[in-house]
């Protein structure tokens, strides 16, 4: 079956993009000295995950219990729930703690990491815990340079329900980036955040086994990964319309797309309008912050092409609105019509999805079911 | 069950918001004198048509075919699909209309309409079908002023395989209202627009059967639906913070919310983090046209109280980033603490969401499982 034969809209996979983007993003690690624990929130797959760990050690970061039990079904052994851990999951943490040989959570409160305590001592078990840091983020992650930070770490070291493995760290602000200068001045200071920070506990005589950081943009720009021993990016599994933008990819290495039929074409107004709407893309704006004019996604033919006359200007919830830069342009896109869109932030358009359409070239080869919800 | 033992993140309905706000749509479409086909776009659910149909006819509306079969094995029989239909749906539109009394679809373009009459034929079924009309939204729809929306018209009518049952619109330019003054101006636009195409159809001869519009802003103002014979508002079922900024209800209308955890808790910069981030809440921006401060939705308690002293300022994908507008307000929300967003689109917001937990007051009295997917 050929991705032409799709009832739109559908999620559509590059394969060889996928195989790509993993084969890179591993190589690019391994030779920066540090392990690939790849995060899986960008395509919520056990298919996914299994291509992102090849040439590693097969450890994985998921961004919620749903990811988690997915990948335990699928034998994927050594887990870090990279989102600070809720009180209201300590049960459903502990079940699949028992199903891993590594599980850990993520805390940043004494609050969190007193609860977190009790919930282990209760179940009788020994949980996995790495002390989130803020690299300047400033959205999760305790100050680094603040005394009580050390202490909380020593709380989380000195703890028998709780074994300390580390810290751990993500420069999301990387995401807001205006230039490559000033997204390598991020990847160094993430570096230099979540390493010094480890510095400070072993001079404070807290032993700190997992030195963890990443993201996508900062770990194409990184090329000093020393006193690091784990990185987590997920996004470039798939990569996107934004990262293109940011440099952290070509467009031609985007993987997710939606395919979309034209359902209205407008030529005194020079617009379509397509079957992908707000519910088939996410609304999320892209990097409006580097091209104003960038839209909910960009527009290519069936072969990933992109179509550089036209613009996805609009999204409702069922409905994608589409401009021409001129005249003459949507005559040639005639309701029937089928185009792909290279989403703007594939994590959230991906999670949309029932499930992907996994192809080579225009063939369809595999379908992939994401863990979506919690 | 009460709403503080759901797992977080939890989408909400407040049960007793739903049945006011569907009363209160039913006696005011009722009062103008028209027929109330509310769409289900919103919550996507049998029991929320069940409670908008009450005291009208009993014909829905629908958004994608998902929701359309989900109706019709809930026992409804009388759909209109209110997106233009995609060239390759023809096959399954014909399916659910063999299940259904009456099952509408809507083109605005003759090759649709040539496509459409098409299949229709050569499956023997003749097709309910509505000419889209533009009052000025433009996203889809014919010019109600062009010649040729007329001969559109008459290409729908005079077909063997089709049954031509009439014009409709949908003014969601009333989204971008920035006054009251001009929210009513778009409502008198929509009805003039569809029933004065109307007009012009019955003086070319042209049998037109019904003349629909509808959308929950140009209703909660309307105050003439003469020659409207249908109206379709959604979101009034659920409303949210944008109808509420918009002035189309109150903030105590808006029964949806999504249930989440303090997950972080950062008193030095004024800020928390939740565990609803963009795949709980969607990433739609809210009524930034009139107040450039809404953030991603409004915080409450569980009560469902507004919490003024704080914003939800920034979603990623599972983290919702909260700023207080003053020291010392954070320090009541530590860790575990459960706070319910009032959504700022409910369409998107709901659709993330697997089931609902409906709720009265604070008791969970019920589950919803929407209809996602097309």
């Amino acid at each position: 079956m050929q991705i032409a034969e799709l009832v739109t809209p559908a999620a559509v996979v590059d394969l060889e993009r996928v195989e790509r983007n993993c084969r890179a993003m591993a190589e690019r690690v391994a030779r920066l000295g540090a392990r690939l624990r790849p995060h899986v929130k960008t395509h919520k797959t056990f298919e996914g995950a299994r291509l992102s760990v090849a040439g590693h050690f097969g450890g994985v970061t998921v961004s919620t219990l749903a990811e988690a039990r997915a990948l335990l079904d699928a034998g994927f052994r050594d887990l870090t729930w990279a989102v600070p851990v809720a009180l209201d999951k300590f049960e459903r943490v502990c079940e699949l703690a028992a199903r891993a040989e590594r599980f850990a959570v993520l805390v940043d409160h004494p609050v969190a990491a007193a609860a977190l305590e009790r919930a282990a001592a209760s179940h009788g078990r020994v949980l996995d815990v790495f002390l989130k840091v803020d690299c300047g983020y400033h959205r999760a992650g305790v100050d680094p340079l603040a005394a009580e930070s050390v202490e909380l770490a020593r709380t989380l070291a000195t703890s028998k329900s709780l074994h300390f493995r580390g810290v751990l760290t993500h420069a999301g602000h990387a995401y807001d980036a205006r230039s490559h200068a000033e997204l390598r001045a991020i990847a160094r200071a993430e570096r230099q955040g979540v390493v010094g920070f480890a510095e400070r506990l072993r001079a404070a005589s807290i032993r700190v086994e997992e030195v963890s950081l990443g993201s996508t943009p900062t770990l194409a720009v990184a090329d000093d990964l020393r006193g690091v021993t784990e990185v987590r990016p997920g996004n470039y599994v798939f990569f996107d319309a934004f990262q293109a933008r940011l440099g952290s990819c070509e467009l031609g290495d985007a993987a997710f797309s939606v395919l979309a039929s034209v359902i209205g074409c407008y030529p005194a107004r020079h617009e379509l309008v397509l079957d992908c709407g707000a519910l088939a893309l996410s609304k999320d704006p892209g990097a409006r912050h580097l091209d104003p004019e960038c839209g909910f996604g960009v527009l290519a033919t069936l072969h990933g092409m992109p179509i550089r006359e036209l613009e996805l200007v609009a999204l409702s919830q069922e409905h994608g609105k589409v401009r021409a830069k001129q005249a003459g342009v949507v005559e040639r896109f005639p309701p029937g019509t089928k185009l792909r869109v290279i989403a703007n932030h594939s994590c959230l358009a991906a999670a949309q999805h029932e499930r992907y359409f996994v192809a080579r070239g225009e063939t369809l080869v595999d379908e992939w079911r994401p863990a979506r919800g919690w």
